[in-house]
């Protein structure tokens, strides 16, 4: 199933995407996309409707992030190998974690704001994972039973706020509008495989960033078991698992950043599509 | 007023502190206290009731985290200057911030487990600071107009998922459990100056650490200020301000960490107090 949130901002409802790609009603059966409607009971109860029966959405309405209500916004740091090596930095011994503010989500389509005072304003597509049943101490191979589903994240990232306030990452990741999140949350017996997914990112129709999963230093099942000894993941939560090579930082001879006006792209393979515009903070 | 929740996890009940220190009941005049509940005008109602009409409350029912509901859990490191000294680090020249799990928050005085595979278990008495009202780029100046009120939080770390697990130190804040917060959410017209409160800590009985929030490298206004530039802090939302110098890792000739069956309690003028025993996780 590819679920959807779609509407105005905080009265988005649910929906998903049709065989034939059209954006179906899902109110009469869910309340909301969120972590309580994400068990593997309530998903097959979801899949065992018949998609032709729910009410045809028209139009084109603002699609929302794809889960609502994420209690923790987790960020595997340089977790591709390529990526790491663009960056000049070693490759971690253990997944690196940083939380991204849940109020920076917003839907995949969304305008992100470039705060004040702020000039290195970057992109990175990632992977995400929404967890669908609470995972504590688990195993690699149990790991992935966990998970709901995929979607893209925009992990924007702040650099000189990241990196100059003597704060951690978290400092420049967690700006308002700078977790992008959908369009879809694609279930997980949908992604035949989460290390083999192809990635891309365009500014402004020029390609920055190619990558596949497959390059990940840790997988989602070793990201998923070592966070899970450190702490319980929640149905809802959701993890970016890192950026494949290419973001504006390691740009040589110098980084390039993000204007206002800029357009970013965002594409996994199975995942969707995700299109913003950046805009100054007034 | 002091503004408590009270009853089973996950069963809480609104409550105040009443003048002579008996728990009464809210929930005929709010659902819970969450950021809904903050703002001026609604605690300006509630302070208009006459607490001698509430229902008293009987017992000594379990404590809650004094607020529910919390969007971003946001600490602040190395704040004090003697504690940055006794941990061998730089006194900062911005507030340092990392996020602790939200799933980590539990009541005052709930059992705080210790992971598995953990040894390096810690204690930081902390200022909390709960957000009233949204503020966004905000001036030192207007900052605490913006605070509900202040609370007792302890911010447990576990030393070597911090500092040894090649992740940032949210690692080792956000086992579950790390986030006892209260017992009193005290309404900032109760509290004087936040800059002026005398704290301590003891372990077992023997006493830890004692401070005052006079020699916090930044003040609760210009950490806001600064937070405020980064992102839009939100009605419910949690700062815990930095910890005084005696924490467990800062002891010589070596570390001393906790144990199961200790105790810890923790006091904050004019906020009460908690007291935690721990517990090895299973």
């Amino acid at each position: 199933m590819k679920l959807v949130r779609y509407g105005e901002p905080g009265l988005e409802k649910p929906g998903l995407i049709d065989g034939d790609g059209a954006l179906r009603d899902l109110s009469a059966h869910v309340n909301d996309i969120t972590g309580a409607a994400l068990s593997d009971a309530e998903l097959d109860r979801l899949r065992a409707l018949d998609t032709a029966t729910l009410p045809l959405v028209t139009g084109s309405p603002r699609m929302g992030a794809c889960v609502a209500g994420i209690g923790k916004f987790m960020c595997i740091g340089l977790n591709y190998s390529d990526h790491a090596a663009e960056t000049g930095s070693p490759i971690p011994e253990h997944p690196i974690l940083f939380m991204k503010a849940t109020s920076a989500v917003v839907g995949p389509d969304d305008t992100v704001l470039i705060p004040r005072n702020s000039t290195a304003v970057d992109y990175e597509v990632e992977l995400g994972v929404v967890i669908g049943t609470p995972a504590k101490y688990v195993t690699e191979a149990e790991a992935l039973t966990h998970v709901a589903g995929y979607c893209i994240v925009n992990d924007v990232s702040e650099r000189d706020f990241q990196n100059k306030l003597t704060g951690q990452w978290t400092k420049g990741k967690s700006c308002d509008t700078f977790g992008p999140i959908g369009p879809w949350l694609v279930t997980r017996d949908e992604v035949e495989n989460p290390q083999e997914l192809s990635m891309a990112l365009d500014v402004n129709g020029e390609r920055r960033q190619t990558g596949n999963t497959s390059t990940m230093i840790f997988t989602v099942a070793q990201i998923i078991s070592h966070l899970s000894q450190l702490f319980t993941l929640h149905p809802g939560d959701v993890i970016a698992t890192g950026t494949p090579p290419g973001v504006g930082l390691g740009i040589k001879p110098q980084p390039v950043f993000l204007n206002a006006g800029d357009r970013m792209e965002l594409t996994i393979e199975g995942l969707g599509r995700q299109t913003q515009i950046l805009e100054q903070d007034a």
